[in-house]
């Protein structure tokens, strides 16, 4: 593996997701394990333009895997969107010596990130870093598995006051363009309906299945997505259609973009992390990390980011099935 | 301890709480060790209006102990605050044979013991079930460990993104009347600043405090009792006069209701519930257990709901030390 | 869908694992949707024979799929691998007017219900259920992404005070035969080394590892599958080579199976349970549904347990890369 | 509040315990609100000898109330057990300008203490900072409800599959000397039964109890502290007596130490260590800070660790009546 790489860069943008940390561990580690350097970026691209860069060595990623939320912090750049933004952070970058990036983040980290390295000459490779799950070329992103895990916990705890009183829960998830987290979750907790962006909102089929369905079930809870019906909405004309039920709108909101990591997402990242600082290695660049099917592939960032995740159709009929 | 009570009636009225389940296990539990029947009233004084008396024994509060909500169900009731309604409840718990009650739930379901107990000569004790910890006689009620647990979770998460993006989070937490919720996992979660319905909303002081404040300091969590200024409204006050801050707002809702109860709230729920039987077997009425200073207290049901909890001062003045 | 099978029983055997309950409930609802009557067997094969059947409805499931756990109970059956036995257990279940099987469980599970079914003309579907992940025909069992969250918990909590005191930590995890618990969780807690029973153990690299490693890092954690290298034995060999540092033994036990599953096992739990009864509906039999790159798949029952997993070297060597 | 006091040390010591990151926060804030400077000496008192002094300032403990451990770490000091040891800690101390101390740890720390104030001119005052709650002069010790916490969660867990298997289940938790841990989270758990060294262990009681117990009781959890009846002695008892239950021990170990604090042991260690720093300022020395009944009290170090805690005998007849 022979390479003219010899100073990594790394940064962390866009939205932040749990199991970022462990990116940047894993991404710090592997690149010393190779005797590389490393320089982190601090604020994402901003901090490419300000200049905010910071040396990491073994300690500076020690006992962070556990973490939420991202030790580099980061941000969203209107300056890196024009030209004149991006030449400031690529002179910034190269006083630095820095001859590669790993750039964690999700689509619009991306869409950043093809544009640079097309501009100038720097391999990038990119993590996903998400909790939307909404990238081509990888079954997950880092980050979903914990947000799912934390709307879970939630609405569990919500189902024990409904069940209680008898109510009607519309839970509000986030994903504005992708429903993938109303759709596990709910799932997960056993919801009577969910809601998501990418089938057209069957709000009359909704409230015919709450007609027609059991009536001695005590509590109901259904998941929509940020993105589609309104939560408070649907309260609304559910409320006006069976004013007999007691009816709570309730949305999670931040709580899913942080927490400690699950396993599943620290090893993602663990994983990701050391195939992003190998696949520079190999001369890869301007592509995105992903796991498929359990194996490391990398795909172009554009098509990572084009190409929309079709919605396991067979997930939809389950919640169908089992909401009886 | 002689007495002629045989029959127990039990119900949890009003909002659940977590540790609800506990109290009631304690209370069939204790009434079986002393050779009483007992009977489950659903849907709190509703049920009891409505006949829906379920037998305990052993088995029916197996495996309880840990989870949140009621088994009995809980609700609010109406007709209860009508002389029919009470007439009708009366009736049917004397049909049963019940020659007790133990109530579990917070002012409201008080002030229908108090008023019950004075119309008609049964026996009634109360537990103190609700998360505000807002009643007189008990130095905690059971569900607040729980809750100000749940919301120092929720906030930890939130710290987490916060931190990331050098933000402003506006938190509202539940408490219409009684900012202990807020108070207590304010502190817990290191607020910069916790606004109470108990005192006077201080804005101007908090704004003052965030402009001559630590510029270093990369986010601020702000905790707001549901009661208080509004969450919402005081995220447009911060945001007008702090445009630089990424300013957001964040209501808890109703996961501070729900969840496995803490060691603390399944100790205090099972030791009031022995309480409430051993008092009744003892010929106290129209009282509530507490738990005060480590010991057991019966306090009158009009005291522990008219006289307010004062604030601690202390507690306040460690925000403003603590948050610097 | 033509089919003669009008009543499905269900049971759970073997070690029980988190999820087991989420397939009960999308087993049983799954059968009511296809308008099939549902029996649960209690206590596996032992409770076949036996006689403890109960009708399964609606109801029987609810609210059940966040629990740990199984509510139809478990055991290992000696008389189950005896002719008798299981002649017993068949006039039983015939009795009951039972004309398919499913039984969630593992190795031992499909040993007996691959015996059975070739004895009995009772067409049988197995579910993973156990937390060792060591089926092949499925990428995850049911019950392992708890198993490895819940390791995880428990030792990001034991490396807060081994940093707090500068120690060793050797900590056995379960996977009598298995290493992919220790594997994957130990990745999760950024172990130090991972010994497990699939690759020979290597203690004299351990130990050379461990003299040449970094002297500046404060707290080490060494994970070990239950199956390899005795914990206990491990931690007298460090102590004599390095009597210098502060070693400690964790056997993590039971906690392992226990708790409330994650999203991911709810979700695959539930996408089994229904494909389990379609399977059965579609003439299948003799045969485990896994999933398999995200799509169910079905695999004879005698592959998914002589074929032994293969470790996923990759994931061996970034535990070499990240514990630098 | 006039005081010579400028710059105060502070040190953890013994066995570490959740939130004495939130105690150390507290301390290093308040002195500074006071216009005091604050050094941290790592390693407790073996850290005074060598000289491990660190300089604190606002964001040195910016972010840390909610993790487990110490990041000033801990040690056990052979040293500061001779007379040279101590000199050589006092002098190292003094050249570092250090006027005062706060200490935080359990028993051994405090007799430490105590020596060291008697020999030197250096007023301390000591935080309980022990998971053990067996300091006399405060209702609970800063770690003690975050170790119940934990502990029950993991006996939850182990519930679950206990009930799964109708199995016995003797479970171990930490309290060499002391079994508030046991008593507390072993009617947090609905324990059948509690042993713990305060009472005469009383395995006759239990194995008679066992005997004409409920047969129906499907598990049984017997929780025992550490430094009673041993809990692998235990389990060979009951397996010979009653060879047909399947009968477990569970060592929980060190994972009692960790993890985040509880929203109470960071409130009960933010008052304390506000009220340390208050406590040198206003003269005091020699004494422990605690909450009693919800009250800062100074008790003289020697009290807090020469009285031994009563158990509070009501707890034990809950155990009784609860577990039938």
């Amino acid at each position: 593996m022979i390479s003219r790489i010899n100073k990594i860069g790394i940064l962390t943008s866009g939205g932040d997701s749990p199991g970022m940390n462990a990116a940047i561990r894993a991404v710090v580690r592997t690149a010393l394990y190779y005797d590389l350097d490393v320089i982190g970026i601090r604020r994402g691209y901003e901090g490419a333009i300000n200049g905010e860069f910071i040396e990491m060595d073994r300690k500076s990623v020690a006992n962070i895997i556990q973490r939420g939320g991202t030790i580099l912090k980061t941000a969203r750049s209107q300056a890196f969107q024009t030209p004149e933004g991006r030449k400031k952070a690529y002179d910034q970058i190269k006083a630095q010596g820095i001859d590669a990036l790993v750039v964690v983040g999700g689509d619009g980290t991306f869409t950043g990130a093809k544009v640079f390295g097309e501009e100038f000459d720097i391999p990038i490779i990119g993590l996903p870093g998400t909790i939307d799950n909404d990238l081509y070329g990888t079954d997950f992103t880092i980050g979903y598995d914990t947000a799912i895990n934390t709307a879970v916990d939630a609405v569990d705890k919500i189902r024990d006051t409904a069940e209680s009183h008898d109510r009607v829960f519309i839970i509000e998830v986030m994903g504005r363009d992708c429903g993938l987290i109303a759709l596990r979750s709910g799932i997960g907790v056993g919801a009577e309906a969910i809601l998501i962006p990418e089938t057209k909102t069957d709000v009359p089929h909704l409230l015919h299945r709450m007609e027609v369905g059991r009536k001695d079930k005590s509590s109901k809870i259904i998941m929509v997505a940020e993105g589609g019906e309104g939560a408070f909405k649907l309260g609304e004309i559910i409320k006006e259609r069976f004013p007999h039920y007691d009816t709570r709108v309730s949305v999670l909101g931040h709580i899913q973009r942080g927490g400690k990591p699950t396993c599943m997402d620290r090893v993602l990242a663990s994983r990701l992390g050391v195939a992003a600082v190998e696949g520079l290695l190999e001369g890869r660049r301007d592509v995105m990390a992903g796991l498929i099917h359990g194996k490391v592939e990398f795909t172009p960032l554009d098509h990572a980011i084009k190409h929309n995740k079709e919605v396991n159709e067979s997930l939809l009929k389950i919640v169908e099935i089992l909401s009886l």
